[in-house]
Formats: structure tokens, C-alpha cells, sequence
């Protein structure tokens, strides 16, 4: 991508009334826009991120699930079945904007801040023998939650990107082994997504259900709105909610601030029992179905991770997520950097061309706002030293390239 | 994908309260399930065909416009600036679900039909002189309605996806040339989802903004909702609020049903306007920017595809946009099927396994309802004849293939 054209800037400062580092950042590296507290739009480059994350997530859930896409309305009765039409706090219900209506839709809709009252009426539709189940079904896409506060950048917002999967079984044991299937597949998405080392399986308190099968992933964070507490003998880690008494003994306990980044839990029977959801065993009797309920903040691990890598200067993306591999400067060597930037990208590299008309320095302070992982410098200097310069993002130490050896170096 | 695993399966029957024929076929064979009028889920099928239909349009936008994704809330000031907050009747607002609200957040928002009310101020942060445009963005994502009547399946949807593009020019001639642009890009992508020949640039009225620079694309369809009135001498295409008075002249004007797929238009200033939203030109003076807007029906294309070409067995879905190339029926040779299945997808064909504990009859049903272009039959009776047995949807003949030469058959 050519910066000339992008139709969106870095600015020199972070917006005035950001606190959170992430949207500090991400608001003045131009990922983001924010519309209003909470409600964010992405931006060229913060869209690239979101994609990347997503297309990772993607590739691991396919492994464990089918991908659907609800709608973001859902009929009220559902949630007047389940009883959460009055219990949800942060329910939002759409009307006719304009009062009195002048159509004759004056229906109301819930907003979904989750799915299970659309997904478990779903799986009934389909799968009503032992034969059919177990299923799991998956989706990306935005949810809506009317928080009283939304300050935290893309941590805690009104609008959000969540991947959400919820599984059907014929009984808890098979519930239990998929759940041990699906926390793995959580681990190896956090790994892939270079937050693997820092990020704990967190034995969580599962509300309603028992605290046996609710767990949380939580990244280490030093801003993070968590503490987790790691038992340094047995390696068990607890949330605040479960921990043990003596969790406060340091001889004990390490004791870590950190960020959720995802969750698992059962569901038990709450929701198939609410819609009359039971199927026929091989035993001919009918029994409830038992579900589990699986989720990841995809907006929300983008704020985790640009928060937890970012520098004094700016952010730093793991390779994996960063919006571009290169961020290749042109220092009025436009001929020669559009060449570059032509073969790199026809050879399958993600290059971001800084081609606008600015200062050198304004477009090295850019560089390391943005965070891509190698910066690749063409200017005069560089073609008299024999070719273009080559730093890595965070490193200390640039060297020269020769211009025939870029692929394979940026590869 | 495995049929077994999908969770889903085709129906005997369509929906009893389904009219039009995509909203019948399309549930009738398990792309989508109804969640209420007008609303939808893409299940697993669906959302593969979807997904096509977006990656084409995606393709040929990334040539126009820097791709975003805004959100759907959108703040409720920004549509009283510019007066749609009490002119546009399809508008929904949200509230808080529980009465009396228990959270401090009452807040209103709008759940936006269109994005004009956040693109122009955003437009408007980041290109303030004239050396900053043209700019153009465009999303893809899902746009609210509250239609009073929503009956056409996907065709008109109180919650549909859309591909909105929304430019900004320093003046009215830099708009009509990049006008020009886009409309050959739209062609460009109805050519590559299987519907160029049948579709026509038609002019229509462009409301508040003159027609000259409003069009609609069409596409002819017998059960579509519109008219278009083709000039027969002069090509010229008209929708039915613009054409001439005496276009029911059969001897001038031949007459078509047809389908609305997408549509361009000017907005002047009319946003930027309202927004304040001007540049400063290379003259040093300031002048307002002038707009134009964009759309695809995303969901909508799927519903006209959909319904453009089924027969009366089923779907039948151009090769471009078919959930898989490749419909592999197994019947009671599970060894053999899997082996090709894992062949084909190892190679990069998308392939559609039916092995499901199901009749003959009932797998072959299925395939034509479902409507892939080619349909495999791996069976006792394909074996003896040399391999497995091989037939395009819609086409009358099946040819035996060597299991060996699949690969380069179905490529």
C-alpha cells in the first residue's frame, strides 16, 4: 500500500482524551478512529491487523467447528425464553429512530451482545439424534454491550469484534474432551499470534456452572486490568474471583498483572433446557443437550497486543499480526523505491511505501509509530553505500542491502 | 468440507411462509436459516458463497479505494447535522433493553443504513488540502433497516451486507472522472460473478442530486421487482422513474424485468456541507468537496444469483461464486471417497463431501439443490466402470474418469 493514497495520516500527537496506551497509540499511528466511547472505526492499517488476526483464528476454529455468521438482531422473545432480556445489564434493544414511527414496523430487536439465543435454537433445527451431535458452530463478527464506561481503547468497547463458538453434546464427557480439544486450539491460536509465552490457561469462576470447566486465557500485561495468581509449586493459575485464601503469600504465589483474551466455559444444559433443545439417545431416550460456549476478543486482542510490544516510540507488531512485513521509506529515490516496492509486492511481500511528501525524519518517527517489523530505507546515502538500508523494528543495528539481495533478505 | 460434520443439512421441504424462490432455495438447501423477517444467518454453505461473492468485490475495490470497516453505531448527533435523523423512516436507534435502565448509560445511538454521517467527518481529519485528494473509502459489513415489509429473502433485509464506497474530490470534474472508474470497476465485478452479460447500467433518478450522475446496475431476472426500458436505437438504458414518456412504445423500447445489484451516485456537498467539511485549494482559497457514493449489495447479489439461475431442482451457482467446486457423492466407498477428497483439497480444490448415513437418491437430491457446478459420484458401479463417475450441474450427460486423472479434470 502506497501511504500517497491511503486517505489517513500518523499524527504528531495522541488524542487528548485517550488514557490506555493502545488507543493512545493505535488513534495516533492512524489504525484507528474513534467515533464515540467505546465504537471504533478501523483504519487501512488497523483493518490489515484485524484481518490477520482474524485469518489466524479462522484457520484454527475450522479445525474444531463450522463458521457460520448471525445477525446482530435477534428476536426479543428469544431472550424473554432465557429470562436475560431482563437480567442482561448492558442490553441494548433497537426502536424506530424516529418517534412517533411513521412505518408500521415498530417491532423491537435485542442487539446481541452474544449468541446463544440464536445459536441453540440453530443447532436444533439440524441435530435432534446421537448421530448428529457432537456439533460446534463458529462466527466473527461485532457484538454490542452498552458499558457504562468504555475508556479502555479497543480493551473494553460498546461495539467489538468477538469470535464466539458454541458446542452441542450428548453428554458432559464428551463435553469435557472437546473443551480439552478446544483450550489447546486456544493456545496454539495465542502462540501463532507471538503472545504464546506470556499467555496462561487461568482457572476462572464459572458463574452459574462451577468453576471446574470455566477457564480464561490471560496475557501478561503490566497495564493489564487483571491479576492472576500462579501457584509456583503445582504451576495452577487462578483469577482473582477463585483464588486461594493465601494467595496473597508471596513465598507461595507469583503475582502478575494481566489481560483476558479469551474464555471457555460450560454451559451445562442452561440454554438447550431453555428452548426445549433435547435429542433422542441411542438408548431412545431423550435427554437435554449439555453446551460449552467459547470465546476470543478479536478488537480486544489487537489492544492486548499492540499495548503489551509497544515502545517509547511507538508500537512494535509481532510478525504474524503486523499490518504490513515491510515499511519501506522513499528519500527522493521515488523511481527506485517504486521499483522495490513493485517487485516486493509482486513477490508476494506486504509492503507499505511511505511515497508522501514529508521530511525524512517525520517519515522515520512514522516508521516506528506504525511498528511494521523491518524497515527498508532508500535513499541517496543508502545507494552510495551499495544498495537500500535494512532495520529491524525495536533493534538497535541497520545494515546495507544490496538491491538484488532485498527478497530474500525481507523473506 | 465433510456434510457429516457441517452441522446443517438440506431440507425436504421449503419454508412454508417462503415467497420468493431465492428465500426457498436457499433455506431449502441449508445456506441460510430465517431468524426473523428480513434477518438471517449464513450458515456454514451460505457464508462460502458469501465469502466469494466479498473476496471478488474486495479485489476489484482495493483498485478504487482504501478498504475501512466502520461501525455499525454511529452517533446520534452526527444524523441531526445532517438532518436524516428525522427524515430517513427506515432508521433504527438503540436503547437501553431494561426499563428503567439500571446502567448510567442511557445513551442513544443510530444502528446506521448507510455510512455518509461517519465516512465525511473522518474524510474531513485526515485530507484538508487539495494535495490530499481525491480519496476514497470503502467497507464491506452489515448496514440495518427497518423495513416494514421484508419478505424478498435476501433481497431486502432489515440486517443485510453491504460494500459501501464513498469518495471525495477537490471538484465536480475529478468526481465524474473517477465516477467513470468505478462504474467500469462495477461492471468488471458482475462480469467476474457470472452475471455481466445480464447486467445493465441504467439510469435513474438521482433524487436531490439530478440524474445525470445516478445510475443503478440491473440485472435482467423474470422475478425481479423492476422494469428497465432499453432504448432500441441508442442502447440507452432507463429505470422506470426516469425513462421517457413514451417507453411503453414496444416498437422503440424493449422492455425487461430485472433486479437492482447495485448503484452510483453523486452527493456534491451536500455532506461535506453539512459537516463543514472543505479543503484549501491550490489557489489558497477554500471550497467545499464534492462526494460520491457507492453500493453493492452484497447479500442481495447472493439472493439475485441465487435466483438468476436455479432450475427447477435446485440452485445452480456460477463457478465463480459456488460454495465448492466440487460436489463428491460417497456411496458405501468411504475408503475411496475420503482418499479423493484428501487429494483434491490437498491440491486446492474445494470440494463438498456428502458422507452422510443416507440413501443414494437423497445425496444425489441434495447435490442439485445444492448446486455446485460439478458433481463426483464415487460408487460400487462407478469402480467397475473404471473410476468414478463425473457431471456438470445442469448439464445432461455424465462422463466415467479415471481416479488418477480427477486432479486435472476437475482444475
Amino acid at each position: 500500500m502506497r501511504m500517497s493514497k491511503m486517505g489517513v495520516r500518523p499524527e504528531k500527537q495522541p488524542p487528548k482524551d485517550a488514557e490506555a496506551i493502545n488507543h493512545k497509540l493505535l488513534v495516533q499511528a492512524g489504525f484507528i478512529n474513534q467515533e464515540m466511547a467505546g465504537v471504533y472505526t478501523y483504519l487501512p492499517l488497523g483493518l490489515k491487523v484485524l484481518t490477520k488476526i482474524e485469518d489466524i483464528v479462522r484457520k484454527h476454529m475450522d479445525k474444531v467447528g463450522s463458521e457460520v455468521l448471525m445477525p446482530a438482531l435477534s428476536p426479543k422473545e428469544n431472550w424473554e425464553k432465557t429470562g436475560r432480556f431482563q437480567t442482561v445489564d448492558v442490553l441494548m434493544k433497537t426502536v424506530p429512530a424516529n418517534e412517533p414511527s411513521r412505518l408500521k414496523n415498530d417491532s423491537e430487536y435485542v442487539l446481541s451482545p452474544t449468541h446463544e439465543e440464536i445459536v441453540t435454537p440453530l443447532a436444533q433445527k439440524f441435530n435432534l439424534s446421537y448421530k448428529d451431535l457432537p456439533v460446534a458452530f463458529y462466527q466473527i463478527q461485532n457484538k454490542f454491550r452498552n458499558e457504562p464506561r468504555a475508556k479502555n481503547g479497543l480493551l473494553r468497547g460498546r461495539e467489538f469484534r468477538m469470535k464466539d463458538l458454541y458446542s452441542f453434546h450428548a453428554n458432559e464427557e464428551d463435553f469435557k474432551k472437546y473443551y480439552e480439544t478446544v483450550k489447546q486450539t486456544y493456545l496454539d491460536i495465542y502462540k501463532e499470534l507471538g503472545i504464546g509465552e506470556d499467555t496462561y490457561v487461568v482457572l476462572a469462576s464459572g458463574g452459574d456452572f462451577g468453576k471446574e470447566y470455566s477457564h480464561e486465557f490471560q496475557t501478561l500485561l503490566s497495564t493489564g486490568e487483571d491479576v492472576i495468581y500462579k501457584n509456583k509449586e503445582t504451576g495452577e493459575v487462578f483469577n482473582k474471583e477463585v483464588a486461594p485464601e493465601d494467595a496473597d503469600n508471596k513465598e507461595k504465589y507469583d503475582t502478575f498483572k494481566a489481560s483476558e483474551v479469551g474464555n471457555i466455559f460450560t454451559l451445562h444444559s442452561k440454554y438447550s433446557d431453555a428452548f426445549g433443545y433435547s435429542f433422542t439417545d441411542s438408548d431412545g431416550a431423550r435427554k437435554p443437550v449439555v453446551m460449552g460456549c467459547y470465546g476470543i476478543g478479536i478488537s480486544r486482542l489487537m489492544g492486548v497486543i499492540a499495548e503489551k510490544f509497544a515502545d517509547d516510540k511507538g508500537l512494535v507488531w509481532p510478525k504474524s499480526v503486523a499490518p504490513f512485513s515491510v515499511h519501506l521509506i522513499d528519500i527522493r529515490q521515488g523511481e527506485l523505491s517504486g521499483k522495490i516496492y513493485d517487485d516486493l509486492t509482486n513477490a508476494g511481500v506486504d509492503v507499505l511505501l511511505d511515497d508522501r511528501d514529508a521530511s525524512p525524519g517525520e517519515k522515520f518517527a512514522d516508521a516506528d509509530l506504525i511498528g511494521c517489523p523491518l524497515r527498508v530505507v532508500v535513499s541517496d546515502r543508502s545507494v552510495a553505500a551499495g544498495g537500500v538500508e535494512i532495520k529491524a523494528r525495536g533493534g538497535q543495528e541497520s545494515q546495507i542491502c544490496k538491491i538484488e539481495e532485498i527478497l530474500d533478505k525481507v523473506k
